[in-house]
């Protein structure tokens, strides 16, 4: 058995007895996951400098994030505040390390949906926005709209207060070795807050050397990132046409409704059953409503990681 | 009752009695379903004119496409070949007819999927193709994308030699009363070839006024378009944002394979149960591997038709 089965299981197990002690909430408990990429992550590989730096910007994002939980924010407020600090590092390719595409420029995709409401706010193709998921939240709270791309989308970005950058914000760290080359490091996170709400997003800079104009499942609502308080939060990374063609996370919420699944099993059959015969590397983050989480990858590793109330935040890397 | 269940019904009783007497296949005969969209169309507020013109090209779509199958052609052929003649027709909101967005100028949407496969193919906020279900075709069959907008989208095309054409051919039919002003007018198809296979395209100008940059379900795989030899074929059309958020293609699919649901009962369901009472309004069109065929709407109306072996080109507009 592979040991990202047992993460899963092991995971499901602390989920479980967490929410059956829990005399407060008809839900789980206040919980944040987050990822920032699956692909050649290998034990060895990567430096302990570089282990520490992503370890740091993991934990920050899930500190940033639980904060905001812990004070009674909303799922999807979390998911944003998590995913600001991976944008704004140059670690990971979202925001400010991301990839540039064929023709030497960056163009980012994101997306956001909340569980209780439905409602999802997406870009895709944007150029200038320094926080994609920042103008995703907008789309979703502020316009009838779920998906805005392109020139349109930094359009609405500016006329509402979005902050919108220089090309030389993200192409300052172009040529440092710590950026990405692989396409490694779409970043995502699921929440689950007091109401008992749930909340997916994802923001990335795409696969390098794309043809302009590609849009990938990080910014697709049901693909990259989906939310449904029946069932489940879900943020992907990966190869994202295979993603986008599974509908994956609407798949993964689906399983669970209508066969019964539970999250782990829904999520580890998706990713393991569906995707990777067909080619399709990568992984999800998962969560529901119980508190349970899921971190299910293909690839050799994922940079993943979750935070409890009364427990410290816990990042992996590995298998 | 209403009037489209009886429709749903009984045509799911005719394709039942077709397939049930086919000696030939193991699947369904040969069948292509086509939608021009679903909104307010009343009896006795069209012309006898304006029905007549509605007719004549919805029939004229499904002898297009229906003769790709009949000449042993693939399902994805077909719904493009039926998708074509919608697009150049001024009457419907897809192509040379496409609405104006808040800038004044058009941005479509479109997209593919073959059941088979599972490939996919989607272009968004394109300004300057022709055919935007030929691009999205083209990315399916001659790319490793799924997704591309804007002016990538419209760079990739031109690459492909796919017709570009100037503003003044969208245009020119502005100001004519026949074009669309409500949005309604999207155009869908769904087919089932001789070797048993579905596919499933849509093509829009979107929403009139809309943000530049808006996209709807209509170029967003498991949304818009969907299909899954496993389950269904389905092109939708309506308020784009609910049914991105309800995933509604693939949704349906999900029904039929985890719920075992008849594709008539899984559509009925989601247009009428799920979509309506949240305020999305629409339809859907749909196939099934046996043939069946499914055209449900929670509007006053449906431009729609299908087309079977040995049988007329059947169209309807009302409930």
């Amino acid at each position: 058995m592979k040991s990202y089965v047992i993460w899963v299981l092991s995971l499901f197990l602390i989920a479980a007895c967490s929410s059956s002690t829990d005399q407060t909430m008809t839900t789980g408990p206040i919980t944040l996951v987050i990822h920032g990429g699956a692909g050649r992550i290998v034990k060895g590989e990567l430096t302990p400098a570089k282990e520490n730096a992503y370890r740091h910007q993991l934990i920050n994002a899930l500190e940033q994030g639980f904060k905001i939980l812990e004070e009674g924010g909303e799922s999807a407020q979390a998911v944003v505040a998590a995913i600001q600090i991976m944008e704004a590092s140059p670690l990971f390719n979202a925001g400010k390390g991301s990839v540039r595409n064929r023709d030497g420029v960056i163009e980012m995709d994101a997306s956001i949906m909340e569980g209780k409401t439905s409602l999802a706010g997406a870009v895709a193709g944007v150029r200038t926005i320094k926080s994609p998921i920042t103008a995703a939240y907008k789309i979703m709270t502020k316009s009838p709209y779920v998906m805005l791309v392109a020139k349109g989308a930094q359009r609405f970005a500016a006329e509402h207060g979005i902050e919108i950058v220089p090309p030389t914000y993200f192409h300052a760290k172009s040529t440092d070795q710590s950026s990405p080359s692989s396409g490694l490091g779409t970043v995502g996170a699921v929440a689950l807050d007091r109401y008992g709400n749930l909340a997916a997003g994802t923001s990335t800079g795409g696969t390098p050397k794309k043809h302009p104009g590609r849009v990938g499942d990080s910014a697709i609502i049901g693909a990259g990132t989906y939310a449904d308080n029946r069932s489940c939060a879900i943020s992907a990374t990966g190869h994202g046409e295979f993603f986008i063609r599974q509908v994956v996370g609407h798949e993964i919420s689906a399983r669970m409704k209508y066969r019964k699944q539970s999250l782990a099993r829904a999520a580890e059959d998706v990713i393991q059953e569906t995707l990777k015969p067909i080619g399709g590397k990568g992984g999800v983050i998962g969560l529901d409503r119980a508190g349970n989480i899921a971190m299910v990858f293909n690839t050799e590793g994922m940079y993943r990681g979750y935070m409890r109330e009364s427990e410290p935040p816990r990042v992996y890397f590995y298998q």
